[in-house]
């Protein structure tokens, strides 16, 4: 049977990641990975969907024992990705999505280069600037550096394999899918089994 | 104004390119290219269309210039892909597709190493057979003999990028085109236009 694949998406706030994630798990069959953090559930957050919500010890083996494909820790809470939920799906022929932030993604370049890096970009800097500030409450000053940020981020896209320019978001789905679709036809190692088979009925 | 992209399409014959191309035209804003020829129109041929039909000093001059993609000699009568005509239409912005066979495929490696490759495989050697057949008139021995001819093209699917199993026709049509719009999506220097842009913007 056919192994699924690891798709990373990810790309500056605001360029609409999580969205388009969103949209990926609705109009395609692909399981989004569920993160580890040591952070506290926030009302409605669910444990296994949401997060998996762990002790600092628990966190900490973890990362001693090499398992996970990329973490952080953020504000004094531990992030990561575990890794053997995402293989063993893999293992199944199921492919997976993680939408993290780009040092992340640089993690899983290193802990699993075969994964396919999707970067997401705004359509424009005036648009990003808009969906941050559409989020309320952050001055003007927070905003742009916000957005320095986010130019700062786009110069990893060369590390990437895909963009996608997330204007119109249904658009960018498509655009994604079609990621996915194509990448099931790459020539690999799959295809010489394939010849293989088609000597043997010769 | 973004360039568009050269896709060669081929396999062995029987496999469906033929089809899978005509599909592509019908579903999608690609263009055939027309291949030119020494040999005479067969009735409902049209220049231009069907081939560019020219004499053979035309094509031979044509050879010097170093004016093809590719070109091969079959049974007599020169065929080749003019480079003029495929290099304008990319200027333009429009995606191009060659139909070739495997041998034209690995000269267009050559002239034009940014094409993208996309090898169609038929599902089986058993419905390869069944589709050879069915054209009739041949015998078992010419059969057998283009079957295994079919399985040493298969052999050159390593220097192709992506591999499409013709089973179900609409299934590989929708195959191709998510090939397509992936290739568009693409990291290439493009890219880096859009990022000194957002770059210009802040």
């Amino acid at each position: 049977m056919r192994k699924g694949l690891l798709f990373v998406i990810s790309g500056p706030s605001g360029a609409g990641k999580g969205t388009i994630c969103k949209g990926l798990t609705e109009k395609s069959n692909i399981d989004l990975s569920v993160s580890m953090t040591t952070r506290k559930p926030r009302p409605g957050e669910i444990d296994g969907k949401s997060y998996y919500f762990v002790g600092e010890e628990t966190f900490l083996r973890k990362i001693e024992e090499d398992g996970f494909l990329e973490h952080a820790c953020v504000f004094g809470h531990y992030y990561g990705t575990p890794k053997a939920a995402v293989m063993e799906n893999m293992e199944k022929g199921r492919d997976v999505v993680l939408e993290i932030d780009i040092q992340g993604a640089m993690q899983v370049r290193r802990s699993y280069p075969k994964a396919i890096f999707i970067f997401i970009l705004p359509p424009s800097m005036a648009e990003l600037r808009k969906r941050i500030t559409g989020r309320g409450s952050e001055t003007e000053a927070a905003i742009n550096q916000r957005l320095g940020e986010a130019l700062k981020e786009v110069s990893y896209i060369d590390k990437y394999d895909y963009c996608v320019v997330n204007g119109e978001l249904q658009e960018a789905v498509d655009r994604t899918i079609a990621i996915i679709k194509a990448e099931h036809s790459r020539v690999t190692e799959d295809v010489y089994a394939l010849i293989e088979k088609y000597r043997e009925e010769l």
